[in-house]
């Protein structure tokens, strides 16, 4: 029996002791394995998983050091009675759990009510198109693994176990303080003593916890136009006033329009989203103006750490005198935002009021992750790692900037391109962006609608934007010249029948073949994200909403050369038969009349 | 000259070779090593440093391919002329940095004030006192280092990292959400789906968020009195008009009192600060008062992990029925508050207001240790660890208990003790118990007045708080004996004189030789901590205040038989010339008139 509920996947990561040691535990859990249940004796159960016996007995003797299991002498080795101890019964006692239903109106309960988020909603399944334009998302096969890990290594060391894991109240760590002020920020030109900088989850939290400090209804705060739409977000959250502050090619515009604000947010390395580098003499004229109105400026250094491109700038930080610029950035460029690593660093007085209030929102950042980030940086492999990302930028920079030239010189103006590895791209006055960008991703390419990061009236509805961070530089032509015969044929847009349909038509001697262990990427009707995989067993399963929301499993077959499927709920649980066509990376489906149905990206078996 | 420059420590955790690659880079950034330089040979190096030259050729490789410094053939490795390529001058073109004292005034400009926290600031050289009686800090000798390390490593294969260092928005681990699901959920009787779960940054992000959404200032919220003082404080951040709920043996009391509130913060399981567990009657009247009230119940289990009594009742969460208890926990307990792993457990609408809101202020929990909880959960080390800690915790309740009927049993009323590992002690009527902790400090004896814990009127001035998370077993009798010696011997309170002190004379024999090497703790007069230490080189290096933010070093040597030292700064940098007497864990300085001048905690070297 015991083999049925221990499966070995040989795939897996964990070692078979791990994973028996694992799987043990499940069934305790779970309760298959009764308390005071006598397990088979090692030797049976090695030969019975078709593993050594030392595998087995060394993950039974951890269990039983650890109390799950106990060994009684001449008699085996059994489940701990004890072992479930301190666990309560289920509170059915009273009554079963409620349906979601009965819930008592949280939309009245919640006070604090969030705008309805402005933010491009990248889709969670990204990283499964091919095509990805999208900027600013991390490509995790840029991250520096063998690095990272040994950093992470000599964290786990007991010494440095017991170093981290002490409770240090709300200090950060002293050496990733340290490798912050001697590596890190002279880079930006900035110089800073310990009580200057903060240790925060990613530049996100640096934002909040200064938004929240800086601001109130009686503040109005002037951001950039257009710009990042969670920082008006945190600003309408402190009931401040914004305004609106265009830009122009030099970066944000230092007139009078600013002197109404007690607080400006700005982007200068790389404005975000436009990439324009704000000029030495813009830079100098803010911080004078600054002083002369008494105003504080949020420096957001968001991308401090890929700056490719000959023209750096020193922050702002590093030129003000007056010490009213606060300077907030992050190490997720080059260590993914996955770990959360950011940095702030303003006067004392405000690192201080700072430091309280992180203490009472989230204490501070993990640790173990201080450390290892300290260590990286000492080993030499933050700057390491940065020159190879300005190096793998700079290249796909390149080759989309070439492929634009090549494949949309005619039809369509590129404006701006200025530092960063974006470019916003002007189509004809009358393209629908959300249109092309919705039929793109149906051929696998993924660009970004602007509108979003303006929220004045003059955003443009015919301007994308196309980042190249998460995008090799191989695939880049590739994607461009499919973005450009969308583009061109979008403009006839005629109803597609299967006859006369480009792309291969499956049909019974293939279909299955070709289908099977296939991935296809779509939205809803409601434009949320939707997953299916199609597997080999002849299973369905479908995720779709941004935080999988939804989700469905089916069946598939085929009958008679045709691609049948049924969901349990989705599309009523009925049976649908259609004819797929594969057209790059596309996978079309018409009805039995030939009437194309969807079309949707597909990723076949790699 | 390299060999003065690059210093290896052979008691560092890094390897040779690490310390070789992060000397080198160090040197690069500081510019002793120009860019363009010629490095030594390997060989000379090798020699130079004693190591072997693979060390050093490994080392350099590195460095080589890292782009730090560059190999030219049959000519020798030189420091890469590009090393700081990307780095900007600093900003002293236009002027040099301002003094802390031109800053614009932030006192004017940060529109949030914190009230003057509350809380009782536990020194953050707590762990180097013999006995510290404080609780609920985490012992980092009782951290699961090898469980721990065996979870680390499994997330940092290549797979693993690709998997955890990508993008994920706005959602958490989905094998993390899992194993809280269906491990550590189901221990207090929980049941909850994946979209009701929200992973945060400790329990402290999880009542952050909770209260941003709940409350304003229309919204009053009932706490405990005596309570947890930073859920006052992130009430009153909201606004909210505070309203104080008494306790009686049962736990919070309910009554008509409650019913002006909207919501109700509670820690049922052990109450916090008293250690109370709230009875099933009361948990069952509390939540029909919510039910005919329509409030919302925030439940904060902030000490689910450490259930080690017999009594444990299940979560009011898992006895709700109308889906209005909110609950929140960490992993703080079983795995250091250091990591940050925390979650809440609501309807699925409020869950997913507070991700928005976590989205905006800080992203998520870092991914990286997401995944290790979930491997350390998953491979059973949760559960093995809350055992162990619930003997350990157990047994130090115990011999507190113990030691307290044998040491203090006619002086004083030990109340209330219930569950916890803390206990609360009432002196006499006319102890003053903060006058009482700063002597007992002086002897390495911590011990927490309750009074912070107290908003209202009736905070005890004579009751003072025993914990013992953080001391062994072995010292908990001594600590008691000596902290009711200290008692008694307040009563009299005569100042002492060196004629007749108690105590081990340190003369001219002896004196340098036992306390070189010693670390000194005391409080300087506005109550900071400081630590000093006494190097055997005859260095002094002060620390004081809670972030060291006033550190001196100073000199310190034996002249007559007298111990000399001189500050920096501290003292007015003059010298002072001191008798020592060593008492117990004590040290007491007498001038040379024998006159008692200070008396401080002393640690002797090991």
């Amino acid at each position: 029996m015991l083999d049925r509920l221990i499966v070995l996947d040989p795939g897996s990561a964990l070692t078979l002791q791990g994973q028996i040691r694992q799987r043990i535990i499940d069934n305790i859990l779970a309760g298959t394995f009764a308390r005071g249940r006598r397990l088979p004796s090692s030797r049976a159960l090695a030969r019975q998983l078709g593993v050594g016996r030392n595998t087995v007995l060394h993950a039974m003797n951890q269990l039983i050091a650890e109390g799950h299991l106990v060994a009684r002498e001449r008699s085996g080795i059994y489940v701990n009675e004890h072992a479930l101890a301190g666990r309560v019964g289920r509170g059915g006692a009273i009554g079963p759990r409620p349906a979601s239903g009965a819930s008592p109106l949280w939309a009245r309960k919640i006070r604090t009510l969030l705008a309805p988020r402005a933010e491009f909603r990248c889709p969670p399944n990204w990283q499964l198109h091919p095509y990805p334009f999208i900027d600013g998302r991390f490509d995790a096969s840029l991250f520096p693994a063998a690095e990272w890990r040994e950093a992470s290594r000599l964290t786990l060391g007991a010494r440095a176990i017991q170093d981290w894991s002490a409770d240090r109240g709300m200090a950060d760590d002293p050496q990733l303080i340290e490798e912050l002020r001697t590596k890190v920020l002279p880079r930006r030109g900035i110089e800073a003593r310990p009580e200057e900088i903060l240790v925060t989850l990613g530049a996100q939290q640096g934002l909040s916890l200064v938004t929240q400090l800086l601001l109130d209804a009686t503040t109005p705060i002037a951001v950039e136009e257009p710009g990042y739409p969670l920082m008006r977000e945190l600003s309408a959250l402190r009931g401040a006033r914004v305004l609106l502050q265009p830009l122009d090619d030099e970066g944000l515009r230092v007139d009078r329009a600013l002197d109404e604000a007690r607080v400006v947010y700005v982007t200068p390395s790389h404005q975000f989203p436009t990439s324009t580098t704000m000029s030495m003499k813009r830079r100098k004229a803010l911080l004078r103006r600054a002083k002369a109105r008494d105003f504080v400026i949020i420096e957001d250094d968001f991308e401090c750490e890929t700056t490719y491109l000959d023209r750096s700038y020193p922050a702002l930080r590093s030129l003000d005198r007056s010490g009213r610029v606060v300077y907030v950035a992050s190490l997720s460029k080059v260590l993914s935002p996955a770990l959360r690593l950011g940095f702030v660093v303003a006067d004392p007085e405000l690192i201080a009021a700072a430091r309280e209030l992180r203490a009472l929102q989230a204490r501070q950042p993990p640790a173990n992750n201080q450390r290892a980030a300290a260590l990286f940086i000492s080993l030499g492999h933050y700057d390491a790692t940065m020159r190879r990302l300005a190096r793998v930028f700079a290249e796909r920079r390149t080759a989309l900037l070439d492929a634009l030239n090549h494949y949309m010189r005619s039809s369509l103006v590129v404006a701006p391109v200025r530092g960063g590895t974006t470019c916003w791209v002007r189509g004809p006055d009358h393209l629908d962006v959300n249109y092309l960008a919705a039929q793109a991703a149906q051929h696998g390419i993924l660009i970004e609608p602007v509108a979003h990061y303006y929220a004045g009236a003059e955003a443009p509805h015919n301007v994308f934007r196309l980042g190249v961070t998460s995008l090799p530089a191989e695939h880049i032509r590739e994607g461009v010249a499919r973005l450009a015969a969308l583009m061109r044929s979008l403009s006839r847009d005629a109803v597609e029948h299967l006859d006369g349909s480009r792309g291969r038509r499956l049909g019974a001697d293939n279909l299955a073949q070709t289908i099977a262990g296939a991935t296809l990427l779509s939205r809803t009707v409601y434009g949320d994200p939707c997953t299916v995989e199609i597997r080999d067993d002849g299973h369905l399963v479908g995720r779709a909403g941004f935080h999988d929301e939804d989700c469905d499993e089916g069946e598939w077959w085929v009958e008679d050369g045709l691609f049948c499927r049924r969901w349990r709920s989705w599309c009523y649980g009925e049976v649908g038969r259609y004819i797929p066509v594969i057209d790059g990376p596309q996978i079309k489906w018409f009805n039995s009349e030939g009437r194309l149905i969807d079309a949707v990206a597909i990723r076949l078996r790699a």
